[in-house]
Parts: structure tokens; sequence; C-alpha cells
């Protein structure tokens, strides 16, 4: 494994009453890319307030950029059509600081 | 500590040339909140294209929304001026896929 993993870092615009299907659509794309080679781990987070920017938050971890371009570019990942206006990028960590 | 931490992720909207002293102005705000109860660790990311909506994400980990909210709120750490935009929520887990 690659000792620094590649982050992709997924935020979810939702409007209220909206949305109620967004965390079933990304357990079906989770559950996809899970087969995939690379693939490490996805967290899904929800926002306390139902009025933030970014309703959900969605981080998965995979090996390599290669590997999650190479998943993500499957017609199972891209036909997983998500409602609501989403903005995702690949990140790398540049501080991690464990108390 | 809570079985559930609370965090707090925070993207960032930087400007092609800009955001050279992003970096440090966290570190500085990391460097208090260390300091604070409650606080577990921060992970700042990068995003590997500079024209990325949001070109740095900072995930934060504390163990009560109250112990994050009591942080935040110092003047210590509202002095720390960001400048650029950026969208901060405080979020729960709610799927953590392990491999």
């Amino acid at each position: 494994m690659n000792p620094q993993p590649i982050v992709l870092i997924n935020s979810f615009e939702v409007p209220r009453r909206r949305g109620r299907s967004l965390p079933r659509r990304l357990g079906a794309s989770r559950a996809f890319l899970s087969t995939q080679d690379g693939y490490l781990s996805t967290r899904l987070h929800r926002s306390f307030s139902p009025s933030a920017d970014f309703r959900f938050v969605n981080v998965a971890y995979c090996e390599s950029a290669q590997a999650f371009q190479a998943a993500t570019a499957r017609p199972e990942f891209t036909n997983a059509h998500i409602p609501v206006p989403f903005h995702a990028s690949l990140y790398e960590v540049v501080r991690d600081n464990e108390l």
C-alpha cells in the first residue's frame, strides 16, 4: 500500500427537503468502488445544521490517483446519478496532526 | 473520549496565485486548538489540481460540539484571519467503511 493515500473529498449541496436519497445513492457508489483495485475506505459525514452549505461530505481513500481515476471512469460508477450539485477533487494530505 | 467524535470540515476557496499564507495561518489555528479541551486531531488536504473549487480542505476531530464551540469562540481563534472565502460546518460520521 502507498504510505500516503489519495483522498477524494466530495461536498454535496443539498437544498432543504431534498437529498433524502443521497446516502443510498452514495452507498451504491461505495459498494461498487469497494470492489475496485486500490480502494481503501470511505467516510460519509452529515452536517448537524440542515442549512450548512454542504449537508453531506464524503471522504474516500484510495492507494493512487490512477486507481481512483480508473475506478470512477467505469460506467457502473458514472451512471450512479447524483441528484444535487457537488464539488469533488482529489487531495493529498499536507499536514496530519494526531495528538 | 466520546466514541463518535465531532468533525469540523472547512473548505477554502483559493483563487490562483493566492492562498500561499493559508497553511501557515491554519497551522497557527491548529496550534491554538491543540491546547484546548476536547481537541483530537486535524488533517489538512491540498488538491492536486490548482483549479479545484476548494484548494484546501481542513478536517478536524473533537470530542464534542460543545468543546469545539467553546474553543473556536475564543479570541485567539477568531482573530486568526483567513484571507479567502471558506465554508465550515460541524458534522457527524453517518457511515464509515474500512476495508
